[in-house]
């Protein structure tokens, strides 16, 4: 594994994450984002959880911070001499088609280019970069300290050196790599996660039971720590809701539109999960904690 | 709750641990199966798993055995003073309606039917009884001392009172009522546990990635102790290779094919899940139990 020198682009929720446990792990790290401001607050709130989940010294966690060499507003200068940049920026195909030609000028020969993108699949940004056989996709889950997966996919022009390198800096960086072979929407994860949340608000929406002995039900018959709808509330309304118009567009099955209503009306409420203190449960201490919920 | 003595009819697997189960609660247990000495042998076998899971004494262990008052081959003398009867018997239609039709004519009035049928949903069955408004479904899962669920779900013409009546009960021999309010097979387990197994068959058919790698995203994602291929193993394989086979007729949709076939190709080489010794892991001590598993 060859790469030294790694440039995360975007610092948002993800990228200072990413950023961060790739300079904790020993890299040296250069931060692109158009507010150096942002990006410093950003890095500096990781501590809390770290040292929480991971229980880092003060010491430990500005080691890693020492790491983080440049955080810049240059794109030519956060690249100059990157082995590895990873994008996480927004969700938007102009913007993404903008960062990539503008990389692809700036870029030394060597760079490989990898996108955080959750939404696109490699085959639909590559025609933005100038060397398809250094372009894939390594995709991050929230929190990856804790849940740590890499998603790595590739398209099929991607050099599967270029691939066994980036499967090795996911080791390297305490991931375990979730190696893809195909292109796949949604990587693993969501492509099983998203039939399960799916179903289980079709159960909610037909009114055949109700969100939280749907989640009983799962806990207790899976041993799994959390039901379905404790999931969507961690994720957002928001998300689902979209995928749920989305889908109906596409297959005009009026049960994705009943989803879609129903979850349109908790979100006008402001209940759009755990971040506004309600979605299918409130919080803080939500019910699902009490000792007797799984109980009775 | 006015429950007192509990028939269960038939004393395969599960139809063992609900007789136990009720017993062990303190109710009159009767058992209607074929054979006495197989029904006899099912009920002291569970011993081991009980005592295992659930710390029991010799002395506690027995009471509940002590609580099973009767196993005959007298569906008449099974019934004669029965509360509640409780059928788990084979999934043949055939069988039910032969069942069902003599039930009806040998119980008292009083006496209240469920079945534990996973495949078919109570309005397929409640035709051959006497008593649509005493009959409804209370489905439980393997080991259900650990896994205790008791799904409950009723027709249009089940009397509410009664459906309380078996919520009450359900409560009462210490399984947790998971209430559906309309007919869905499946119940709410298979609803939304179906989707997420073939959803990860798909992805290894589609050749994306493979089963240890999926189960792995999967744990690590969500916390969960068992991903969808150690499930698959547990269930065995057969019973989804004949899900998929039967959506494959109903949608023609190929990948459908795909995944019957290379079930069935780990199926006549004997690879036909955990009871076997092997599946998509090797039994005893499977790869997932190695400390390293999630880790690299």
């Amino acid at each position: 594994m060859t790469f030294k020198n790694i440039t995360v682009a975007g610092a948002g929720v993800l990228g200072s994450q990413i950023a961060y446990q790739i300079a904790l792990k020993g890299f040296k790290v250069t931060v692109y984002n158009h507010h150096i401001d942002t990006a410093e607050k950003r890095l500096h709130a990781l501590k809390a959880d770290y040292q929480h989940d991971l229980h880092l010294t003060d010491e430990e966690f500005q080691a890693g911070l020492d790491n983080i060499v440049n955080i810049t507003t240059d794109l030519k200068a956060a690249v100059a001499d990157a082995d590895y940049v990873i994008e996480a920026l927004p969700e938007s195909l102009d913007l993404k088609e903008k960062f990539y030609t503008e990389l692809s000028e700036v870029a030394p020969a060597k760079t490989v280019f990898a996108s955080n993108s959750s939404s696109f699949i490699p085959g639909q940004l590559v025609k933005y970069v100038d060397r398809p056989n250094k372009y894939l996709h390594m995709h991050f889950a929230n929190k990856i300290w804790r849940f740590n997966v890499a998603e790595i996919m590739g398209t099929n022009q991607t050099d599967p050196a270029v691939y066994q390198e980036v499967v090795d800096f996911a080791r390297a960086i305490g991931m375990v790599p979730i190696e893809l072979h195909k292109e796949q929407h949604g990587y693993v994860l969501n492509a099983v996660l998203i039939p399960l949340l799916g179903s289980a608000m079709q159960l909610w929406a037909n009114g055949v039971s109700d969100p939280q002995t749907i989640d009983k039900d799962w806990m207790i018959s899976t041993s799994s720590p959390m039901g379905p709808f404790m999931i969507i509330d961690m994720v957002g309304l928001r998300t689902p809701y979209q995928m749920e118009i989305n889908t109906y567009q596409t297959t005009k099955d009026p049960i994705h539109q009943t989803i879609a209503d129903k979850l349109k009306s908790m979100i006008d409420a402001g209940h759009t999960g755990q971040e506004s203190g309600q979605g299918f449960y409130h919080y803080p201490n939500p019910e699902f904690e009490d000792p007797e919920f799984l109980k009775k």
